[in-house]
């Protein structure tokens, strides 16, 4: 009680000083300001004592050292559509939202890559790369409105990482300032670079957790000539799995996306197909790259699902029906409340070969649990989003879905998976961490954060269960 | 003086008990042995106190306990073709030499891996993998003899870096052994993973300075169906070099290879060409996938080559044909002592778009230094093998190649490039280092280096100025 006193107190001269020597800073006290930097799309809420919106590196900087005096927790922000409670600053304290923090620094087409700061929208990178002939590969499904900082910070991923890799296959350099005011240059300019520990790739992924990032370089690529969309309905979901097994086996399409059981009845009436009532699964396939090879791989990824007793394939006509089957996949997420009100949705993954394994295991769950589970998501990288659908208000059910979630993060393991493919351990994974990290690897990353966040302050509740350094020692410069 | 009584009576005891602990581990300590582990491909040597050999990671385990109570110097080797002495005891102590853990444990097509110890030949692994329609796609130069754990901690490249990237870009998973005995397991066998930091990243191009890689995962990809290598001749490096940049303005090919003026002068005698004379550059370009594919990206490639003034194109008519154009880039870096007899070769990086102002660089220092320089490598990358060519006997000459590289790592900082895009710091550049990276970057990666090493034995020396915590704190079992 008397620490949040101190908190209180702390924030409010932080404030006050903030507002006196950093005048063009944005600091924002009020209730109603701090309401809206208090969630992201997990179920996690915690309000800030203070927001702050820095438009420069150099605000951030001062405000920064200000800060030292009175070390509170601070929670970077991006757009806040993270799924794992990455941004919600669970501790309180100060929110910094790099919302303002919005320019496309440098395209270098001639060096294939981009400057940007933290708060470009993905989506805005991406038209801006195309109108000029490149693009930057990762595609999280909130692109329209992510931001890339937030993309570096959850090492977000998106349908097209089975031929193009992830977030941290794009950044080459990182500019990050720490708890305690150093600033850091990670990384750089160059395709290649082995200049010592590669520590751009280390805050990749770090979720707020060691610094926060003011500049990022990033790669980029000629865009492909065409794009090709194919929607493959099947009888069931061992026919549409054991099909991207063997198209994995030689080829490597842009995106490979599955619908299970669930997810494939929710959206069979919106399809552009006549005779959809037997499909049970469903297949999303794209293909890029010259036109011969985009119909070679076309090719032979239709002999594959035939062989396996697809339905239907239909090839999207052009962009715009390409664009229609992508609408079908992202508004899954928002249909799955017709089953019921409460989602418990984990984005777990497994080495490719143990897809169906896993896939036969959620069934079991689902019985055994008596919960619906619908899943879906990028299964040509082993990454489903699996949902368990749920009624908070009704506790027995609720109680079911939890020990289901749990139980499915034990198959997970035993089939050699990870408990988190793209959302990260957030708040909302921490307790299962430990599951799949020995002790030993937990507690050399937590001396890691040390190294960067020695007074305990970046993001604290994050990833780890227990609370770090924050209020144990304070700031050098505190004594 | 009685610091080296100390290690060398440490040694001796280490030596005796492991060989009574640990039979199945060899343990070297004659001299003619010990000279074997005392060199890498730099100019450094120094003999080890003692070599061991261990067939297996508990044996390793079991060694890295007994060692607790005399901490000396760990300097882990794979086949030491490294070329920046990172493999090199320069503090003497034991040399663990991996070349005994040379299985290749499981090859697993349908998930997209392999895990292998560290000590399989990289070469080994290749002709292995495209026996079975796959291929691991790193190739440095020595993949004929080199090991996988030593590419994992030098983070090699090679030619098809320019479409597929590095060693660092196929590690999925690590397990590695601390100096302090602690075992972890980094990442895992999932195409994505954000279930914590990203260590087994931080480990790849860490140089055996934060600890010892027992095994490995890393990802495969289906073999391309055709490879094609195109010989080009250019009259003017500016001619070639413009070519690069207009080509990866819209293709990628797998690999692109130059040749400056030096180095083609060399090799044109031995080109399946006639008419060569003129030759003043010279680049070699691999494009892989399926034919119509590959015939696509030669016609663009053909066109910009023939636009810039190329003398002559010239497709290698098969894999033989290949490989003996291949052969001429590898016989380059021997064939450069008919130039002079000491080598002083630098694999800078800068961004693409850099090259060419790079190259002409290079002629100014050759001028204003007297030295003869030959360049020649992955310029698809950015990414360039300078050799300065001097007398190490001939004091004038070599003082001025000294000073030319001096000057060249100042060019390539100004051109936003790195010091090293291959070969690592290691003994080589850690002069240079500070020049690149802050002070506080500098710190803050001698932190982490810490974190892992606490007692500070494992490859002292490398990457860092300061030679670290050995001899200043001893192990906390020490006490």
């Amino acid at each position: 009680m008397k620490k949040q006193q101190e908190k209180t107190r702390a924030v409010k001269e932080i404030a006050r000083r903030a507002r006196e020597k950093i005048p063009s800073l944005w600091v924002w006290d009020d209730l109603e300001s701090r309401l809206n930097f208090a969630t992201d799309r997990s179920a996690a809420l915690a309000v800030p004592d203070l927001v702050v919106l820095p438009s420069r590196e150099e605000e951030l900087l001062r405000f920064m050292e200000l800060i030292q005096t009175f070390p509170v927790p601070l929670t970077p922000q991006g757009a806040r559509t993270g799924m794992s409670g990455g941004a919600v600053p669970v501790r309180g304290g100060i929110a910094i939202s790099m919302l303002r923090m919005r320019k496309i620094l440098s395209v270098q087409r001639h060096n294939r890559l981009v400057i940007v700061h933290p708060g470009v929208i993905t989506g805005h990178l991406h038209r801006s790369l195309e109108k000029k002939g490149f693009f930057y590969p990762p595609d999280p499904a909130s692109l329209a409105i992510c931001t890339l900082g937030g993309n570096i910070a959850e090492d977000a991923g998106g349908p097209r990482a089975v031929k193009y890799g992830v977030t941290h296959d794009y950044v080459l350099g990182l500019r990050v300032l720490l708890s305690d005011g150093r600033r850091l240059s990670l990384g750089g300019e160059t395709l290649k670079d082995v200049a010592g520990y590669r520590l751009a790739s280390l805050f990749t992924g770090s979720e707020g957790t060691l610094g926060i990032i003011t500049r990022a370089t990033l790669r980029i690529l000629p865009l492909p000539q065409t794009r090709l969309l194919l929607l493959c309905l099947f009888p069931s979901m061992a026919s549409a799995l054991t099909s991207v097994q063997e198209i994995l086996f030689r080829e490597t399409p842009s995106a490979i996306e599955f619908m299970d059981r669930q997810a494939t009845r929710l959206v069979r009436g919106h399809l552009p197909l006549a005779n959809t009532d037997n499909a049970e699964s469903l297949l999303l396939i794209e293909i890029d790259g010259i036109e011969a090879m985009v119909n070679h791989t076309l090719d032979i990824v239709s002999r594959i699902c035939h062989k396996n007793a697809a339905i239907s394939l239909l090839p999207a006509k052009g962009p715009r029906e390409a664009d229609k089957l992508w609408d079908i996949r992202r508004n899954l997420s928002p249909a799955l409340y017709r089953i019921a009100p409460t989602k418990l949705n984990h984005d777990i993954v497994v080495p490719l070969g143990n897809i169906l394994s896993l896939v036969e295991r959620l069934e079991e769950i689902s019985k055994d649990y008596n919960t619906t589970i619908a899943s879906f998501g990028h299964v040509g990288d082993g990454n489903l989003h699996v949902n368990l659908m749920t009624n908070r208000n009704n506790p027995a059910s609720y109680e079911n879905a939890l020990k289901g979630v749990d139980v499915l993060f034990n198959d997970v393991l035993s089939l050699h998976g990870s408990i988190s493919g793209e959302h990260g351990i957030g708040l909302a994974k921490r307790a299962w961490l430990p599951r799949q990290l020995s002790k030993t690897t937990l507690s050399a990353m937590r001396q890691v954060k040390d190294c960067f966040d020695p007074i305990g302050i970046m993001n604290p509740g994050k990833i780890f269960l227990q609370g770090g350094n924050y209020g144990k020692k304070t700031s050098q410069k505190n004594t």
